[in-house]
């Protein structure tokens, strides 16, 4: 399936961009790459061997810290509405952007509108965890939410997790301060009898450290709230992972085994590297759309558009409306 | 100064709190035991070189997962409604319970009753850090909270950690779904002019990376959001040493190295962990009330009781009252 990639969307766009739809050409996947045609010819240049992309010029920028919905307004041009275009009229399958990633939602609502049924398109977190994966969503669409927003989610999750991962029946934990039904906010004791109604397999509320057990295959929270989880892990990992090394650099013994575990050591960092995950879907909008980290390297965005093209994203959105679409019948 | 030991309270009592009480003792702090005298001295007599203890009976137990107003209602001779009388009447000098925490607040509340001006008392818990240490506030008390809850709990918070700890000038955050002031959910929204108006040293938002970084001193957040995060923390860290053990057993020569390394890799992990830092203070009750973890080891029951029975913990009250009153008057 094609891909569109905003080569202008990232912190380090577009010379790192490009080194990502380069990296996935080599593994197959050929994007379609949308943004100043200059700049992309200008680093293309750099990369003598690289395969021939076809590209779609975009003369917009949408910078990092602009207002979301005004940037995508005015802007009319930018490589996020340009390739948002091309998923609307079907010139590719996908979308993938590190952009600003409020404006790749306004961008989505207003160019691809929802779902029908759908209230509110969640963004989506795969996280990696031992031996297992899970879908937090939603982590950063919408700040406060109502129990039927979080009843949505669940359904999307389910949905998405049956269908690119084809996880059996997927187990639903609602994130809530407590296990027990007597614990959580008025938002989680307001959703849990919809989720207890739902049909689907949900297992009740669960806390933080039931999600990185792997009690669920989808948490469901608001976007508040899955924000700071998503932004907290991967700040404990790197907090971990710094006292780990500090405490190798601490001895000379020490020193020389980290030496020889270091390739260990690293590839336990990658498992969890949301690098190795390709993005966090924008659930809800009708087309498949790929959110990636700002901060992204080459790899991640790699990653990003090899889980955009796979063949399952194709009949991702019908999977999507006929979760929501069964609850609403 | 003398502090209660709560003996029946946590999901290993009385053998775990007893260890704990004569751990804590074999370091010069002798607590109060309470509890249901035959049990404490059957586990007493179980260990013939302890040292001698003070016992106050309490012929009723708290379960860990009755109803907590109940409880406390119900069982007037519970061992944590007559430490916390032990403390209200002064004969000792702050409380230590491990027991359930949602009956501690309520005994708290009902029998020592709130700070002049606090709205809503909350509980604290001490993140450590790599060079530093966060006081995360509300970690469960309110899961629901208003702006002014969390401007009383970042002055609390704020005088807790200059007075325990000493931090000068204390950094506070507010957590949120991204730095930007744009951001937040509305309860945030609401919370930063309080917070920009209130005379303390506030840096702004912060997510949850910006929270292991050590950005703030005391991060603030309602009690959903902060239990949340103080379970998720403590399920990275697990998830993050499971993963290193996984990687050390992957290969022979990574076992030898393991095997070089496992004293450093522990102390590293002991630097996170939670049995080193002794209970999580409620803050705005009129005395020095310190909860542990359920699942407490005797070390950690042991560090909750030299925490508790720390001089500055004296004269903690008042530093709390005035840090109200001086934004209330």
């Amino acid at each position: 399936m094609k891909v569109a990639l905003d080569v202008m969307g990232g912190d380090f766009a577009p010379s790192v961009t490009i080194e990502g739809a380069i990296q996935a050409a080599q593994q197959g996947t050929h994007a379609l790459l949308v943004g100043r045609a200059p700049d992309l010819e200008a680093e293309l240049a750099k990369h003598p061997g690289a395969p021939t992309f076809e590209i779609v010029h975009a003369p917009d920028v949408v910078e990092m810290h602009e207002h979301p919905a005004n940037a995508v307004r005015h802007k009319r041009e930018s490589s996020i509405n340009v390739a948002m275009r091309l998923v609307k009229d079907g010139a590719v399958g996908a979308l993938f952007s590190a952009g600003n990633s409020g404006a790749v939602m306004a961008s989505a609502l207003f160019t691809l509108g929802r779902i029908e049924g759908v209230h509110r398109p969640a963004i989506g977190g795969v996280l990696p965890l031992l031996h297992s994966r899970v879908f937090l969503l939603d982590v950063g669409a919408n700040a406060d939410c109502d129990a039927h927003n979080l009843l949505q989610f669940a359904q999307m999750g389910v949905a998405y997790m049956r269908h690119i991962y084809g996880t059996q029946n997927p187990r639903v934990g609602l994130v809530s301060n407590g296990e027990e039904e007597t614990k959580g906010n008025a938002l989680v004791q307001a959703t849990v009898p919809l989720l207890k109604e739902s049909g689907l397999n949900f297992i009740g509320n669960v806390e933080g450290k039931d999600v990185t057990r792997g009690a669920c295959d989808v948490a469901v929270t608001d976007g508040f709230t899955g924000n700071v989880m998503l932004k907290l892990a991967e700040g404990m990992q790197e907090l971990i992972l710094d006292l780990v090394r500090e405490a190798i650099m601490s001895k000379p013994h020490y020193k020389l085994a980290g030496a020889v575990l270091r390739p260990g050591l690293r590839a336990a960092g990658r498992r969890l590297d949301y690098t190795e995950y390709g993005g966090a879907p924008l659930v809800g909008v009708i087309g498949p759309v790929f959110i990636g980290h700002g901060r992204s390297n080459a790899k991640a965005i790699a990653n990003g558009l090899l889980t955009a093209a796979c063949p399952a994203t194709a009949t991702l959105i019908p999977a999507l409306a006929s979760a929501v679409a069964s609850s609403a019948g």
